[in-house]
């Protein structure tokens, strides 16, 4: 069973992400894979700025087949809450594939932070998934509990996860049942 | 006389961007610039990762005229703790030069963290000036008390320094002596 | 009065941008611009692609005060059109406003070409506008010929033009009445 | 035999991408592999800027299993050709890998057209390959035939080119020699 970690990457009050994180975890598990659903909040919280490793998600990354990364956008780039804890590890992303999960307030979903990830997650040996999901006015696309209010994600979310998982497949040689 | 802000973005042990900050500092001096040199670190230390908003960086860039962002590149792109200053004020930015210095360990001294950091500033107000300063092999290149030990950039640090505060007279209206 | 140079970035057949490219031109013609509509097909279509310099651009780009580019996104980045006709001149665009117009078949506008366009821009001299334009759907949008089919760009295009001319005004002290 | 194609980014007179794309064609002979240059100029003389398809690029990129794209940086981004050549096809490059190599004048060997074509390939479908090679300062690195002047390229190269044949391999299950 091919193992998925999601980074939920904002840490803010208030967080849209949360409930998408969610739902992409129970998407991924409906979808035949393991799942750890990872908060960059906790992550972060006992983090020292001066330090660059973070022996906690390396552990985590290492044990991962493939990523989400689920980012909101601001001022057109990403949080530094994402990039400080991507910057946390490096040998343990080494060729495997990573799927990019946006999230906005307003109608773009997060899409031009995506696009500053992609150049990140290649220079950390990632695999940047062709396929993506954005979720424009989040709060009202999903519950806080993961719950799926805008159903038209659903079709979109079967093909993003199913790509992502195929490129574990292809990469690690895992069958999914 | 006009009131520049260098902001020190490394918060690593053995940063080599604090010698680099140190000595953009003077230079701004002798160039004619009453300079504040803030240490992201500092900021950040108080700072929970819940909120947005960071009061005492909102209190500092309301004063500047114009800022230089000292920042190294952390796996092609700027570190999460340079944008956590960045996204923690707004409004105090509009229509301010800044000016990018890039650092790395390696030749190529930050060059790609500078053109991601570009797309933010533009989305937060700020007028992107062209001239950068590059400080590749940084360690050998500046000490840390901020002399400078290749002297090679000494040229290019008048036509940067001269450049951003052109830009901020052109903005402000600003006369320098 | 100032004067600002539209591009039509788009050589496609049945390009969206030549109506969006219309109506930008009669807008700011509104606003008290005196514009000229340069078509990126007419600039390219007597240039080898062994030269870079493009004199009939250069001449066109000197006499402008301020540009607007109007640009499709093609697989998340600019068309190569774009690109060639803004490679065309250096000197031309030093200290000069650029404002932005996405145009997308699909929702989010051209969005990510604006933002590698930027990250150019700042090297040509260009001074890049915070504020942007953005059509998705835009046949829908926009007639061929200019007519506005959904007037909800109207406010924002007001917004968008004075900014531009505001920056023109700022950085060449002509006065707009 | 693995089937890789180089594409030629530059079409300008006196270009020294030439001399690189000639060097990396050998090498990756030398590694095993059957290797077309392509050049962007043959390409693009006949492709009507109107039309987006280009059948005769078409018909090249679906015969490769990988690709490796030389490319100049100008003004900071990719030049024109090169993108007009990439837009001209789609399926075509579905889950095959790309290695970048950038070539400039100056010193830091076109790194940012690297980035920008990266956010691109993702989207094309392509595998930005992690490995990447610069030539800063190409006339005197690489000679027009594509001899090697600058010998400290040559162990990158090796390692550049096992790299791509690697993610070959990894993809299309062929087997190198």
């Amino acid at each position: 069973m091919p193992h998925i970690v999601v980074l939920l990457g904002s840490t803010r009050h208030g967080r849209a992400s949360e409930g998408v994180a969610r739902y992409i975890t129970a998407q991924l598990q409906i979808l035949g894979a393991s799942v750890t659903l990872v908060d960059a909040l906790e992550i972060l919280k006992n983090h020292p700025l001066t330090e660059t490793d973070i022996p906690a998600w390396m552990e985590i990354a290492s044990r991962a087949d493939g990523f989400v990364v689920v980012s909101p956008e601001y001022n057109h780039g990403y949080p530094g809450a994402v990039k400080m804890v991507l910057d946390g590890a490096y040998d343990e992303y080494e060729k495997k594939p990573v799927g990019f999960v946006g999230v906005s307030s307003g109608p773009f979903g997060g899409i031009r932070a995506i696009e500053q990830l992609r150049q990140v997650c290649v220079e950390l040996g990632l695999v940047a998934v062709h396929e993506q999901m954005l979720f424009g006015f989040a709060k009202k696309a999903v519950a806080p509990d993961g719950t799926l209010l805008e159903l038209t994600h659903q079709p979109r979310m079967e093909i993003f996860g199913k790509a992502l998982l195929n490129w574990v497949e292809r990469l690690t040689n895992y069958k999914i049942n």
